[in-house]
C-alpha cells in the first residue's frame, strides 16, 4: 500500500496512522522525496482501505499488489516529466534525443560533438568519464576532470550531461557536472549505489541489468525513488541471450511493457542493443514505434578512432540523418491511437 | 562455392568439372530448383577462381565463405521477389500484410476473417489446421478438411492461404490448397520436412526456431533451397530467453542482420513476438521499421473466443487500425535511405 | 484425472463412465498401452473423486494436476522399469551405461565399439545412422543399411541398439533392428513423431529439447505414453545458454527434478552436455550423483577420426576407465539415504 | 605477457625494462601483491621472447594469450592454495566445507550454527549482515554489528568466517571479523569493489555472475589480483536461463573448465545453484565429482524460519549427512585418475 501524505500532517497523526497500519500486519518505510511525503506498507492480508483512508493528515491511500510500489502506473496514472531545465525534457508525449560518444576523450573531441548536436537540434549528450571495463588493462575514462572539461564546454552551449556513475563516492563529485546520472548495465542491482542516488536531487537513468529482467529494472528504480529521488528514467539497452550475430539481443517488448507498469519515462539505447553501426538506425526507428521516450545512440566524429565501441557508433552525418528520421518517425507515431 | 550451370550444359561437360572441383579437395552436391541448376563445392583451400571459371558450361562461380551458401547475399544480391499470383507478392521493397486467426475454426469464422481481408485490402491470410500442440490433450486442428472448407472460401475471394505443414506425409494432401507452407518454430530443425519441403513447387515460410540462432534460420533455408524449391521466405517470431513478462522476446536486430546476409524476404511475427495483445500493434510497427518485408498477424473476430492464442489476438477494428498503420509506416521507411 | 480400466470392463459401463465424467465438465481421451487401459479427463473444476471411483469396471483414479498426467509421478509412485530382454535394464537402483560413437561409420568401426563394449561390460551402444545435421551438405549417415549391418554384429554379442529415428517413415524400417529408439534434441516437440512413437512396441528415450524446459520433456513423454507405449526413458544432454565456453550447459539440477516428478527413468548425457573430450567423465559422474538411472557417452577407437563429434567422444582407454568409474561411483550413491 | 620481477630489480632496471617492452608496442601495467612484482604487457604484436627474458632484474617471463592474465594457468601451473590459518585451507587437493545461515540473524542463530559446524568438523561458516535485496523493503541484514557478534562467537571455537561485502566503504570497517570476503553475484562486476579488494591482504570469494560468462568471472578476478591481492577464490552458483523449475541453472560444466584454465580454487555453491532443499545434497556431490575445491552451502536450525532462503537451506541433520557424503565422495574421487 501506499499512502501519500498530506504537508501539514502532525506527527501525533502519522505515528497513529503507522500504528494502524503496523496493527493490520503491514510493516512500514516512510519515504520523502523532493515531491511528497510517504508511507510505503509492506504486507500480504486483505484490509479496509476506506478505514485507514479516513485518518486524518491522508492525501490519497493505493493498493499495489506490484512487488515494486512507487514506481507503479497503480497509483500515479499521470506519466513522469523530468525536467532538466532550459526547455529540457524527458516525457511521455514527446521524445527525447541523446547522443555522443562512448568515451569522453579530449577537449577537441567534445567540441566538435556539441558542434554536431547543436547543428542538429539535439539537447542532450551522452559521454562516460568513468567506464566500467571487463579487463583491469582497459582505458578506464579520464575521470572528474573530464567531465569538468565536457561541463565547460557543454553548459554554455545549452547541452545536458548524460553519464554513468559507478560508485557511490562518485557521486558527490560529480554533482556539479552532472545532470542525468546514469546507472550503467552492470550496476542496476548495485544496491548501496541506487540508495545513494535516492538522496540527491538530479534525474536518475537506470539502464536494464545485462541480463536484468523487467521487474529487477523496476525494483531497481523503486530503491531510488524509495531513496527520495523520483526524477528517474528507464533505458532498454539489450540483454543477453544465446544468439551472438549482434552484441545484446534489444528487448523492444520491454518499452510497451515497461510504459504499461509504470509512469517513468522509457529510452531505447540502439547503439548497445545491437551493437553494429549500420543497423544502429533502424534499431533507433523500432525503438520509437514500440513506444519509447527518447533515443540515446553513440556519436563520434571518426568511430573508427573511438577510444571505445567504435563499431556501434555513428559519424555526424549519419547522426544528422538518423535524429530527422527520429521526429518525424516519432510525429508520425503520434497520429496513430496507439496505447 | 557456387557454380551455377547453363541450361545447354551437356552431361560431359559437368562430369569434367565436378571432377575438377574433386580434384581440389571440393565435395560437390548438385542442386537443381525452379530457376537454376547449381553445383554447391563445399571445402576449406584456397583455389583459382578464375581457372575453374573459364570451364565450359559455367553461366557463373562465387566464393560463398558462409557455412550457408545459396540463401547468401554473396552470390546473389538480387533480393528474391516470392510472386503467389493475382499480383500477389512477398518481396523487398514492399509490405506483405498476412493476418488471421490462429486455428481455422469453422466455416462461419472463416467466412468472416475472409471479409475482413477483402475490406481491408489485405491478400493472405494465416491460419493452423494443423496444429503443434505441446499436450497432447490440447486442440490439434480441423486438419486437411478444414483446410479444403477455407481453401472454397478464401480463393473465392483472392486471398491466398498460409498454413502450417507439421510432417512430411501432409506436403502432398495440403498442395493443392496451399499458397506458403509455414515451418513452425518447432520444426525449423525437422530435416526431413526441410528437404521434402525442396521438392514442392510452393513457397515456404521458415520461422525461427524456438532458440534458433539466425545462422540456424539460414541453413535450414538452405536444406529447402538445395532440395530444389527457391522460393522462401524467413520468419522472426520472438526467441525463448529468460524473460517471462512477456512470450517470447521479439529479437528485431534479426531483421536487419537477416536482410543483410540473405536475398530471401524477412517477415516479422508480433503476435507469437510478445504475445499480448494491447502491445502487437507496436511491436508490429517497429518491426516494419526495423526492415520487415511484411508483417504477420493474428486477428479473430471474438479473439476471446478463439479456439488458441486469443490473447494475443487482434479484433477486426484493431487488425484494421493496425493494417493501416503498418502501411503508412511503410511509406515513410521508404523516404528514409536506410540499409 | 486419470482413470485406470480392469481389463473386463464393459462397452456399456465404459460409456456410462466417460459421460459422467464428460457431465463433470471433463474432456475424455483414451489410452491404451502395453500394460493398461486408461482415461485420461481433462478440465479444471473439482469433481468427487469417490463418486465417480465407486463406478464399475474402475482399477483406481487419481488426480493429478500436472499438464502432464500419465508419466507423472503423482498417480504411478513405482518407477518404471525398462526391460530390454536378455538382463538387460534401464530403471531406477541400476546404472545402465549406454556408450559407442556418434555416427555408425563402417562394418570395422562396429565390430572394434562392440568388442570393446563387451570387454567391459557394457550392454547398450549407441549410434547414429540417420544424422540430423543443421548443414545440408555435412554427412547424414550410414542409413538403414548401416542399421541392418550393426544389427547383425551386436545382436550376436547380446549388445542393445540404442539410435535415433528422425521421421515417422523410419519408425518400421528401424524396428526390427532397434532397441531404443532415440528422439534428438532437435524432434523432442516434432509431435507427430511422438504420436507414431506411442504406437509402437520398443522403447523410446526422449532427449531434452535444445532450449526445452523440464516441464516440456514431460509432455513430450506424455505423447508417447498417451499414443500408446509405455517404455519410456527421459534423457538430460545440455540446455542452449548464453554460455560459449562448454558447446551446451548441462543442465544436472534437471536429474533430481526429473525424478521427482516423473516414474519414468533419467539418463545423462556428457559428452553433448559439455563438449569437450577431457571433461566428460567429470560430468558423467557429477550425472551419477545428482541421480541418474544411467550414463549414454561417446567413444570411438580414434576419436580424431570420426565422422562427428571427435572431439567430445572418448578414446577406448577412456572408456574403460570412465565406465569403471561410473560404477564405483553409482555403487556409493546406493550408500548414500539421498531421496 | 607476464614478466616476474626479482625482488632486488633496480628502479633503473625497471624503467629500461618498461621501455623495451613499450618500444615493442606493449602497454605495461606494474602490479605488486603479497606474493610478487609483476609487469603485465598488453599488445598484440609478436615479439622475440628471449631478448626481453635476458635483461637483468626479471625473475621469469610468459606469454599469456588469454584477456585474463595473472589468473590464467598459462603461467602459473601450481595451484593457487589459501591459507586462512589454524590449519584451514581452501586448495586444490583438498575438500573446503562451508556452511552457515543465509543471513546473521541473532546471537543465538549463530551459536546454534557454530556449534552444529564443530560437532561436524566443518571450519569455515558462511553468513550475511549485508544482504542485496532485490526489493528495498525487504530484511537487508544485521549489518556491521552483527557481523561482531558473530566474530565474537565463531572466533572462540576456531571458525573461519565467509561473508559478503557490497561496498568499497564497508572493506575496512568489515576487516578485522572477516576471514574471506564474498563477492556476490550481483557484483561480480563492480570493478570499483574488486579494485579496492585487491588492496587488502585478505582472500576474496568471487560469485559467478548472475548471467556472468566463465570468461568474465575470470577477469573479475584479474581485477583484484592485479589490485595487489593474489589471494582468490571462484564461486560457481547457477546462472539464469529460461529454465523456471530450478531457482538458478548450477553450471557444473564451468568447474573443470574453470580449473583448467586458472590456478585459482573452485567452490561449488547448490543452494542457489538450484534453490530446492532436498536437491542440494545431489547437488553439492554432483560438483564434488565435476572437480570443487569445496562446497558451500545453507544450512539453519529450522530452515522454515529462516530470515530468507528458507527453501534451500538444510536443516541440521540434513547437514550432517552432507558433510560426511561429501567427504567421501571427495575420498572416492581423488583414487580416480580425473583431470
Amino acid at each position: 500500500m501506499i499512502i501519500q501524505l498530506k504537508e501539514d500532517i502532525s506527527e501525533k497523526q502519522k505515528a497513529s496512522l503507522i500504528q494502524e497500519v503496523n496493527e493490520i500486519g503491514y510493516k512500514i518505510t516512510e519515504v520523502k522525496t523532493q515531491l511528497g511525503d510517504y508511507l510505503i506498507g509492506i504486507g500480504k492480508k486483505d484490509f479496509d482501505i476506506r478505514k485507514i483512508g479516513q485518518k486524518e493528515g491522508i492525501k490519497d491511500i493505493h493498493i499495489v499488489s506490484d512487488e515494486y510500489k512507487l514506481v507503479s502506473k497503480k497509483w500515479k496514472v499521470k506519466p513522469t516529466s523530468i525536467d532538466l531545465g532550459d526547455g529540457v525534457y524527458i516525457k511521455d508525449g514527446d521524445m527525447a534525443i541523446i547522443a555522443g560518444p562512448c568515451s569522453i576523450e579530449s577537449e577537441e573531441q567534445i567540441r566538435k560533438v556539441v558542434s554536431h548536436l547543436k547543428e542538429n537540434g539535439i539537447r542532450m549528450m551522452r559521454g562516460g568519464v568513468f567506464k566500467p571495463r571487463t579487463s583491469p588493462y582497459a582505458f578506464r575514462g579520464m575521470g572528474i576532470d573530464g567531465l569538468k572539461l565536457w561541463y565547460n564546454i557543454a553548459r554554455a552551449e545549452g547541452i545536458k550531461i548524460v553519464t554513468e556513475v559507478m560508485q557511490v563516492s562518485q557521486i558527490e563529485e560529480m554533482y556539479p557536472y552532472t545532470d542525468i546520472y546514469q546507472v550503467g548495465a552492470r550496476n542496476t542491482q548495485n544496491f548501496n549505489l541506487l540508495d545513494e542516488l535516492g538522496k540527491v536531487d538530479k534525474a536518475v537513468m537506470i539502464k536494464r541489468g545485462i541480463s536484468g529482467t523487467i521487474e529487477e529494472l523496476l525494483q531497481s528504480a523503486e530503491y531510488v525513488f524509495s531513496g527520495g529521488n523520483e526524477k528517474l528514467i528507464l533505458c532498454e539497452r539489450g540483454i543477453r541471450t544465446y544468439e551472438r550475430a549482434s552484441r545484446n539481443t534489444l528487448d523492444l517488448n520491454a518499452v510497451p511493457i515497461l510504459k504499461s507498469k509504470s509512469h517513468l519515462p522509457v529510452i531505447v539505447d540502439p547503439s548497445h542493443g545491437i551493437g553494429i553501426r549500420e543497423f544502429v538506425p533502424q534499431m533507433a526507428l523500432a525503438g520509437v514505434m514500440a513506444g519509447a521516450d527518447g533515443i540515446i545512440y553513440e556519436t563520434h566524429e571518426v568511430p573508427e578512432k573511438a577510444y571505445s565501441d567504435g563499431q556501434q557508433t555513428l559519424d555526424f552525418a549519419q547522426s544528422a540523418r538518423l535524429a530527422d528520421w527520429i521526429r518525424k518517425t516519432f510525429a508520425m507515431r503520434k497520429t496513430f491511437e496507439l496505447l
